[in-house]
């Protein structure tokens, strides 16, 4: 047999692994993996640094799969290589409930999924996040122990979103030569030939942002591994533009949508048997490839030992921190600079933006804290989170701590997490709460996959005043609690938002938001306490030795009013308690109990917030009573936006007087 | 006096009104207007078509200004050339509470103001949908009274934002050769210089794309001149990339970030004073200059005069239709094609997936209505909403009535936006719902400016199946009904599916997303209504002549569940109400004695829907039932996700009989 037979054979492994589990599940992608299987046996077999006996190896190579729907190439790979999650029974079982092998490839499922895919674009957008991770890591850490190449499968779907733009723009600016997108230039998305709506010329669009650029016939592994070794010794940034033929091998439908995303059927299946040379059952691999597969399993992991000698020569002391990035823990000084930080705001009891209470908060944090990556969306001055710790990154420069991302929420959000599933970092954002609706689809993935990434978000309500209801969140406070899996958070002042900082940090299975404000906010906090009030996500911040007859409840900014309003209705004789609730999600994980004492039985319950009421209603119930927006915001100086939408002191007594008669 | 002095002068009335605007807003961003103001004067004063006295003239030019927060540059034109709405004194308000000068453009505050804008890359995104709306009019009504062009002034930020690949990728792809973008290029964002972001060159991306590029210096007049002319005569949509100082004739901060997005201060303003001979008290425009200008205007509305006269010649049938499309009527065949086909799907009773009763709605749609405008963002087979009538539109060819977006969810609902605001048509567009995040900033803005947008957005829950929790929408039904000024509606069969689409096309000021099942739905409507139901956002699906014991709520795919669920409970002699609620936000614009009535007064109230609770409490208080979702999906077959996640009849008739204690 010749190599190139070899070649083939071991690609068609992974054809009819997907046709043959597209067609038992009923639904599924087989186009892709049958058009790629070339690229991506010569890229397994010859590239890749990775040991499938050891899958989270730190140094391995990263394979992002960005055209998601083809999660049989994925799971095909994985287990033709050995990869122990992803047995055969797995691949019999795509797309059922329970299976690892579900319809996309979902992080968690089983070790070898790198990533989270199926929106398109996201992938391209975490490979940038895992290349800057690996550079950053490298500057730390030492070209012995990190140094390893970013890939990425993308399709056309991946080219066309608007993410692909902001990933490819910073990749080029930071020029990423580790990171390699291996485009699957197959001219077909689902409504027909790509050239029913796009006409760009792809390699002439990555070199304009300073891409190298290579074309290949996608099925010549010749010419696929030369590109590749090309990719690899360049000074920037690749993109291998490989054309190939989508269903490659099936005789009626190859090269056309028809293959894209639905089961050949049986009639096709027998024709792209024969066609391929392929006579073997459904899930059926001759026992040549299958060991032909195994081998370059094995010999994949000689790198890793490798490392590993590498990685026992080296100082104790690194190889310790190494390992703790890697775990994700947080640095044993961690909690006592939060807590000495603490004391002193007690006894400070500073007024401030939140904003700027967490760029102090973050000046304690990024001293004690020195894998956390800080940035912003062009807005630094603005989101304020910048410290004396992170200097910024630069494309020559990976030693600083700051990212400057650029006018990029989406593609930044997405490269976050990437940076976070990469390992040995905490990455931070600075963005306008308004524009996480730029960035939503990667936040609801960081939630989806459970990864720490910690977005600080400003300017997060009518306070920001004169830029108008363009900028002024509404819906958002209700829009991102929805979100399964994320932790938003709304401190009301600095002591909480220490607190916040702390829980956000300290959540290592998903992603966190602080929303913060651009105005002043006085210490609602007058007392040192040890515990983390914030970490009951709701509590009471003045509570009542009576049976209170109106409970207020507040998040962030409007905590001030509520507690404004208590000490009015106190002079009118009318008992009240305040609670701040800075977090919905972590009220929610609390004791029955806990619940039950928080909300209390006042006859009168009352929320606060500058945003719609939606979500309120848990605490207050639907007869509650709501000061808050109930549509879009408008431009003014803030304190007479205040005023104009009715959120303040005066409006919660007189709402709470009219309801109790008084 | 040469030309030159008097461009300068009038370009410089431009940069001391927003100086001083900004000065004395204590906020806003000059530098705009002061780097751009050689562009803008040279466009508005040679080449754009419009008549200050009928700023709503069909044939108008679009002139918007997708970097927003630059907003004072278009009031000082608008205030310049003598439109109405924007007198000096709302010029020294701006923003300030209740002026029409918004800290960013914002549409409806006054007659000249096209679009809102400031959420960067939307103006460029609502600029493509323009100038498709005038290749598609021009079509129908010919060039005598359809010939335009659209112009954008753009900024670093519009170009960096990922939406702005979408977008000017379509119009590449559609050889928009009447859009031309100024893009603004003076080197600088927030953070600072743009290279500290971004390598990209720019015109060599656009080229990419099928644009014609072009570099000018932006602040000399007779280049600017040349390069619109240039950019007029092309056959692709062009890019003048302008260079421009920011906050020109700023002695000290011309040129740097300082000016971008804050007053600069007496002194530096006294130096631009100096710098540009500029004598003149604050917002005082010396006579010669605003007579140059008022001229400008004048003269403008002779291109008006010359298309009344046109119009005037023009068939009499033409022109009415014109006039009824461009106000915004449906035919008056529409209401009696929606009666003549509800009537037969009441003696039909079929069973369908709502996305295809939407299909058979369009089909009836598109007949009466010939100004829709359908298309999808590659799903067209996903989300039927293509249909006998709506040929594609091609890049040679705009007789048809279908826009095959490409993957391209967010240009899509921006370009939807602009064809919106240009008038004459219905855009709605197909997509699947979890893809709403990609766009949620267009759909955003929609609201905001209350534009008749509809988004058929199929795959709505975990009934889609195998593709899996990245694809199904959990949160998306609150997160959309969020969103003020938004109607979000999930029709529970063919009939109601057939009153949302009424609802939606005459809903106006505002935009509607219709959110359809993938699997099969049974009629739950039973009988003929002439009475559109939906109308009141929640109605008795069944009703009960007794005191109910169970008030059963649920949207779209779980109707049929509380419909079986209602029959169990009936035989197991527990009396209870089905409650149809196709969309939250219609049911809050009822009386309160009709909602009043439709919550009732149930002991036990229980909602079913396949998504998370957030918003239900308003139906079924914080202490009703609730079966749906708490977290992600999964993938599987989706009869095996409803049972997985316990979204079933047997799930909802246990939690009533439990808490009845029966």
């Amino acid at each position: 047999m010749t190599d190139l037979e070899k070649h083939q054979r071991m690609a068609n492994a992974i054809r009819f692994l997907a046709v043959d589990a597209v067609e038992q599940a009923k639904s599924g992608h087989p186009g892709l993996p049958m058009g790629t299987a070339d690229i991506a046996t010569v890229l397994f077999t010859e590239f890749l640094k990775f040991d499938p006996t050891a899958p989270y190896w730190a140094d391995r190579d990263r394979f992002v799969l960005s055209a998601g729907h083809g999660s049989m190439l994925l799971y095909s790979l994985l287990y033709l290589l050995g990869y122990e999650d992803f047995s055969l029974e797995e691949l019999k079982n795509f797309r059922q409930l329970g299976a690892r092998t579900a319809g996309h490839p979902e992080f968690g499922h089983g070790a070898g999924i790198e990533t989270t895919t199926g929106p398109l674009g996201q992938g391209l957008g975490n490979a940038v996040g895992m290349a800057i991770a690996e550079r950053l890591q490298a500057e730390r850490f030492g070209t012995e122990l990190v140094d390893h190449y970013t890939y990425v499968l993308a399709g056309d779907g991946c080219l066309m979103e608007g993410i692909s733009q902001e990933a490819l723009t910073l990749a080029g600016h930071l020029k990423l030569n580790k990171l390699i997108v291996i485009w699957d230039d197959n001219g077909i998305s689902i409504d027909g030939r790509v050239d029913l709506t796009d006409s760009t010329d792809q390699q002439a669009r990555f070199a304009a942002s300073g891409w190298n650029t290579l074309t290949v016939d996608g099925h010549d592994p010749n010419s696929i591994a030369a590109a590749i070794r090309q990719a690899q010794a360049s000074d920037k940034p690749t993109l291998i533009a490989a054309k190939t033929t989508i269903g490659f091998g099936a005789p009626t439908k190859a090269g056309t949508q028809k293959v894209h995303g639905a089961p050949l059927g049986a009639e096709e299946i027998a024709g792209t048997r024969e066609a391929l040379n392929w006579p073997h059952e459904p899930f059926e691999i001759p026992s040549d490839v299958l060991d032909a597969w195994r081998i370059a399993g094995l010999q994949s992991a000689h790198a890793h030992k490798d490392w590993q000698k590498r990685f026992a020569d080296a100082d104790a002391e690194l190889r310790a921190e190494f390992e703790r990035r890697n775990r994700g823990d947080l640095p044993a000084a961690f909690t006592q600079a939060v807590l000495d930080y603490k004391k002193q705001l007690a006894e400070d009891q500073p007024t401030m933006a939140s904003r700027k209470a967490s760029e102090a908060v973050l000046g304690v944090i990024n001293e004690v804290i020195p894998e956390t990556i800080g940035g912003s969306a062009d807005l630094t001055g603005s989101n304020n989170t910048k410290t004396a710790q992170t200097a910024a990154v630069t494309p020559t420069d990976f030693s600083g701590r700051y990212i400057h991302w650029g006018i990029r929420e989406h593609g930044m959000a997405a490269a976050m997490n990437g940076m976070a599933l990469h390992g040995g970092l905490i990455p931070y954002s600075g963005g306008f709460l308004i524009f996480s609706d730029y960035c939503r689809p990667s936040l609801r993935l960081a939630a989806l996959m459970g990864q720490r990434v910690i977005h600080v978000m400003t300017h997060d309500s009518i306070g920001l005043g004169e830029d108008g209801p363009t900028h002024q969140p509404v819906e958002h406070f209700a829009a991102l609690r929805a979100i399964p899996n994320m932790v938003f958070f709304r401190p009301a002042d600095i002591t909480e938002t220490l607190e916040c900082w702390q829980l956000a940090l300290e959540h290592k299975d998903g992603p966190s938001i602080l929303a913060l404000t651009r105005q002043n906010l006085p210490s609602v906090r007058k007392t040192y306490e040890e515990q983390n009030l914030c970490s009951k996500g709701a509590y009471a911040l003045i509570d009542s030795d009576d049976e209170a007859a109106v409970t207020l409840f507040a998040s962030g900014s409007e905590v001030e009013i509520a507690v404004e309003a208590h000490a009015e209705l106190k002079e009118a004789g009318i008992s009240a308690r305040v609670i701040s609730v800075p977090s919905f999600e972590l009220f929610e994980l609390q004791s029955e109990d806990y619940k039950n004492a928080v909300i209390g039985t006042s006859p009168v319950k009352i929320a606060v917030e500058a945003g719609i009421r939606m979500g309120w209603d848990r605490f207050i119930g639907n007869d509650g009573l709501f000061v808050g927006m109930s549509g879009f915001g408008a431009s003014a100086p803030y304190k007479e936006l205040y005023e104009h939408f009715g959120i303040t002191k005066e409006a919660v007594v007189s709402a709470v007087k009219e309801k109790l008669g008084a």
